[in-house]
């Protein structure tokens, strides 16, 4: 497959005003997993794709993901970003606005190299998923100020913030690549699954990860009462008594280790853990049961393996 | 004509999550000329387009000037847009970019409805002209910053900044109407020119508007050493010593009236009054002799009295 580390690299960016464009080489210049154009590249290799055909759709999309992540740093005051300062303060506020605002026009720009038969539906998607990712953060910052959230209402947030770009991303690698509709939506699903299955992972991880290999502090989530699907779980469920425990601690902020370790007890002992693992595991299952409905080959057998590998990972 | 406002009305913001959705009904609620439209259908009149076939581009057009509004103002810190509390100011700024940034994807979203074979060409035109809207507001920033700007650095700003927009539209409109390359041309250089011309001029009023009907104080791009096309000119035109006045008062900060009285008496003595009113001659001199190139009817009238208009405006 393309490298595509190699083929972000090549994206030009040494463009006059160097003040919009230099901070858009450094936010793409950051690596990550590259797993949404991955995803694509994949899904078009089961169909045999061409991959110059694919490729800028591909690129859009990961562009486009990093866009989100540059305006997202700047609403939640992130300092870090991949173990480098985040845009906002190696420049200014200012300046990762207007970089991010032509990150996302310059994903747009990609999709021009679709070919012209396929650009009205590609580029209808893209637009459809755009449009999810910012209702999700929309409903996520909503959540952060809301007395009680569904676990329902959480699982569509996390749908639309992460799932539907992985699930956008396989589908239109395999739409290019001249899939069938139906095999175009087994890839959709596989996507939302896996998405929905890596979120609920991460929120699993954050509690109960290895602190040797996870890479931040274990109990972040619970030292800032996020509501993650863990800590709406055990509220949904929880006796009267085991919720007022609960609750009390929520209102606790300067005893973080004292409160990390009891949430965790208590999450245990509601089964909150089993919980989460089971609805990883349903996803996961979900995501792989939509593979069989697609040809059979090694591109196939490569995304089977990152469903299992998304379940499995440590970090 | 189609009635601008009620297709701006008639689009559909009273979805879920409202907090994405109500601060861009409120930015596009606010009126405005709504030219950005207007100038694509009268160029696509020109050509007997159909309306509803030209509507779309119009509209995504019309929505994406609203959306560099609502940026432009969290990044100037600016408090009142046409007479309301700016989005920032009215709700926060990171709802100002969350919503910004969904209505950017909504002027993408409104080119879903171009005519499926003219898609391609009029998507990579948008994303030409807004990336030179993005690279002149980068400009402008860097301009803020820089010792010296030259007058022609300053119009390529404006340029790109006011001017393409205003130009994309017209080509737009003449495009999807069935106009020839030549005439698509004939009214890119139309726009082009009465952006310039419509920029300096906004730069002149400032100075030498009528206090009754400028609607805002005069004198204030003086006030804060605005480099505008005035004082550009006469900084590259003046002698010596009244370069050196006008140096000195760029240093003073607390004489704002006696500053401003100073620098139009020194603006009026070199002449520069008579070199920007000679540029927007030129500019709307050029925008006429463009119209030339065009099938003669009442659009095309319309638009020989919009460049007139433009140059006569007085706020």
């Amino acid at each position: 497959m393309t490298d595509i580390n190699k083929a972000i690299e090549s994206l030009q960016w040494d463009k006059e005003p160097r003040g919009l464009y230099e901070p858009i080489a450094y936010a793409l210049a950051s690596g990550g997993k590259r797993l949404r154009p991955v995803l694509a590249l994949t899904a078009a290799a089961i169909f045999g794709g061409k991959e110059e055909e694919v490729l800028p759709a591909a690129l859009a999309l990961e562009v486009f993901h990093n866009f989100t992540l540059l305006h997202d740093d700047v609403m939640d005051r992130a300092l870090v970003r991949r173990g480098r300062p985040t845009v906002h303060v190696k420049w200014d506020d200012n300046t990762a606005i207007l970089s991010g605002d032509q990150m996302l026009i310059e994903a747009y720009r990609l999709l021009e190299g679709v070919p012209g038969a396929k650009l009205a539906l590609v580029l209808r998607w893209f637009n459809e998923m755009a449009t999810g990712i910012c209702e999700g953060q929309q409903l996520d910052v909503d959540f952060e100020h809301a007395d009680r959230v569904a676990i329902s209402d959480y699982l569509k947030m996390i749908e639309l913030k992460t799932a539907v770009l992985l699930a956008n991303a396989l589908r239109t690698g395999a739409y290019i690549a001249g899939a069938g509709e139906k095999e175009q939506e087994a890839l959709y699903e596989y996507g939302r699954h896996i998405g929905l299955a890596f979120q609920i992972q991460d929120d699993l991880l954050d509690v109960y990860g290895d602190p040797e290999t996870f890479g931040k502090a274990i109990g972040g989530d619970i030292r800032c009462n996020k509501k993650t699907y863990l800590l709406l779980t055990a509220l949904a469920t929880a006796s009267a008594e085991d919720k007022a425990e609960l609750e009390q601690w929520l209102l606790v902020s300067d005893r973080d280790r004292e409160k990390i370790a009891a949430v965790t007890t208590l999450y245990t002992r509601l089964g909150v853990r089993e919980a989460a693992e089971a609805a990883i595991e349903k996803h996961t299952a979900e995501a792989l049961q939509q593979l069989e409905r697609l040809p059979q080959n090694s591109a196939t057998e490569q995304l089977r393996q990152l469903a299992e590998k998304l379940v499995n990972r440590t970090s």
